[in-house]
């Protein structure tokens, strides 16, 4: 019934590994995809097509279930795993990220992730006049994104959602930073979320210790299924500054988590060395969640830096768009060459879409936006992520990470 | 591999009988609820939710399909089965119902189904000059739901698509005509389709007979599977007008149709007798089947008076806006009074929706447009449709017809 992390497999001169990570619902096999469900449920997927293409763990998002339909109600329900009929592992962000999704970036085509060239037109502050979140060292104002009233979350009221949430591991309260921010701005944001970080610590101790006499009595919180204990992560940020980056992990990696994740602003170039950066300050025996990333060579940067978990939206989305994995990179399946394709997306993909569907009858129903279209793309695509890092976790117990790298990256992003 | 149409009881007194009928995939126990994917997929849902939740046939539609992806293309995929991925029995309609909703119904709120009351603002035609369906006698010409272009649909056509859309049965062209229409136009409309009707056998015999070898040597049509026999219905129209509907049948009776389609306008006070009456005229070996009905009550009135198999969008339709039914009757689930209401919709259902989740979830889904909440929805709809003809099906074997419909009939629409 609670956490246990094993390490099974080193990356030989890395920092990467495999591990088992044991939770109140079941344990997860590291390095691991982590399906993102922002509002209790995996677009047009049941829990059951999750499972059946091979999703160990489901991540849902805090301010968008906090404003609909509200934590009182999942817990009334009890808890996101009754809510959902998910009965795996889950997780819930913390609200942190909408900082910058609904702060910095609003309204913009501002990604967390820059590159060189273009990601660096430093802005005085994190906020725009017109944003939807403004930070305050209590903690951030947000816009609701149904009706635009006011919300305002503390590191404490994040902790209190997400306890009611009830998923097993959750996040701390952060503030994820733009990468246009000055240095200055990404060092006052990240001090800020050192603060709020033992605050959420604190309140996380305190609802644990309260909840404790129900867990032993096998009681039941609500009318729902039994208490069981919550991890809470810790989120390491500093943005695109290794030496910052460094420092947040030095500090938080000193506090009690159960886990951490490694959110905010990277740049395309160095994203495997400010995840090494941070994944070398942190204790070894605790899980590390790189928060939002899905491109697939970030699994590998990810991987061999340290990193166990991974979640994020891109495959649902991209799918709902027609953009498709294959080996060999992206396609977009509504293009006019599919019409009449009458062959899978992939001829080898173990996938229930790729044993059943042609790319022709897929391309119909995204094209006549057919719901089943944007489901039969998405279980595509979550199959496709969620084995490729199972092949990452494969490939270094068999001693065969350098070699599955080169020929995946070569496949997939070579000669086009 | 054929056709065999088998009564297994009759209903004391009346025209109604429970049989097995027998198609190139698979046998029908009928009467028998078949499921509309209009676009070659049930909205929302996957072949084996289909299969699961009971349905035994699936309807798409043949304007639709011949706008997109085309016909050619459904064809190469190697019919529809191959294309949409369901193995059991499958129809298509003939285009003759958009003939109606694209012709005097559309942009209207003129339904096939009038009642006394509110029905019969008589129109002197039932054309107007901005409708998308113009009739003649040599066809219709529709616009395009795509890009309004011009689409010139004749009797052989229709035979020709449907023949390449590869379904095991489907219906001869036809013209809906509006309850609306003028006695005179419905007759005359009535009159062209029976024109319509043996040009349609004519057409459907000449292709039966070009594919017999095929059959024969076990071919391909092309990539797909192996070339099956079709079977053809024709459409009993007459509107609500007793007298047309029995000269409809009668005429059509002779001709030598596999089954028959009861189609176009009804009052909603006189469908059984409609229904009787034309059932009354059709040889009692061959299959009918009630065009576009989806009400609880008009599945009774059905079947007692002579009806095999009902198609209907209402269900998932019905489900996409939150409204599912109940044992005692619609409720429209996304309503405020549902959002903590944590029992399934109905709890002694047996789908897998009843199972799984509450009407809290379902609420939220589709309150937030998750496209989880409309397959729920949709699940939960098209079960309790499926059922309750099952249903109606085993009373009439159980000889307790009339106590079931009573039964079912004073809880569903009896005092609320």
């Amino acid at each position: 019934m609670s956490f246990n992390f094993t390490i099974t497999n080193k990356l030989k001169g890395k920092l990467g590994r495999t591990a088992t990570y044991e939770t109140p619902h079941g344990a997860i096999e590291t390095p691991a995809f982590v399906a993102v469900g922002t509002k209790a449920a995996i677009k047009g997927l049941t829990p059951e097509m999750l499972k059946d293409l091979g999703a160990q763990v489901f991540l849902a998002n805090t301010y968008h279930l906090h404003i609909a339909p509200g934590e009182d109600v999942v817990k009334a329900a009890g808890g996101l795993h009754a809510f959902s009929n998910w009965d795996g592992p889950m997780m819930t962000d913390s609200g942190g990220f909408q900082a910058f999704s609904l702060g910095a970036a609003f309204g913009t085509n501002v990604s967390k992730i820059a590159t060189k060239d273009s990601g660096y037109v430093q802005t005085e502050k994190n906020t725009r006049k017109d944003s939807m979140a403004k930070v305050t060292e209590e903690g951030v104002e947000f816009r609701s994104y149904k009706d635009g009233s006011k919300i305002f979350f503390t590191p404490e009221k994040s902790m209190q959602i997400q306890q009611n949430l009830g998923a097993d591991m959750y996040f701390a309260f952060d503030e994820c930073t733009s990468p246009q921010a000055t240095e200055e701005y990404q060092r006052e944001a990240m001090e800020r979320t050192h603060r709020w970080a033992k605050r959420s610590l604190g309140e996380h101790k305190r609802l644990e210790k309260k909840k404790k006499s129900f867990i032993q009595k096998g009681k039941e919180m609500l009318g729902g299924p039994k208490a069981h204990p919550q991890a809470l992560f810790g989120v390491v940020q500093g943005g695109q500054h290794l030496h910052l980056r460094k420092e947040s992990a030095q500090v938080l990696g000193e506090m009690d988590f159960d886990g951490y994740g490694i959110g905010g602003a990277f740049t395309k170039e160095d994203m495997g060395t400010a995840v090494e950066t941070a994944c070398a300050q942190l204790p070894e025996n605790k899980p590390r969640h790189m928060l939002g990333i899905g491109e697939p060579i970030d699994f590998f940067l990810g991987v061999e830096n340290g990193i166990d978990l991974f979640d994020c939206v891109a495959p649902t989305r991209m799918a709902r768009h027609g953009s498709v994995h294959t080996k060999k990179g992206k396609i977009n399946i509504t293009a006019a060459r599919y019409k009449q394709d009458f062959s899978p997306i992939e001829k080898d993909c173990g996938c229930y879409v790729c044993g059943n569907y042609t790319k022709a009858y897929i391309n119909h129903l995204l094209r006549e936006k057919e719901m089943l279209g944007a489901t039969l793309a998405s279980i595509h695509n979550l199959y496709f992520v969620v084995h490729l890092v199972d092949d990452i976790r494969g490939s270094i117990k068999d001693g065969d990470f350098a070699r599955f790298k080169e020929k995946f990256v070569k496949t997939y992003y070579g000669e086009k």
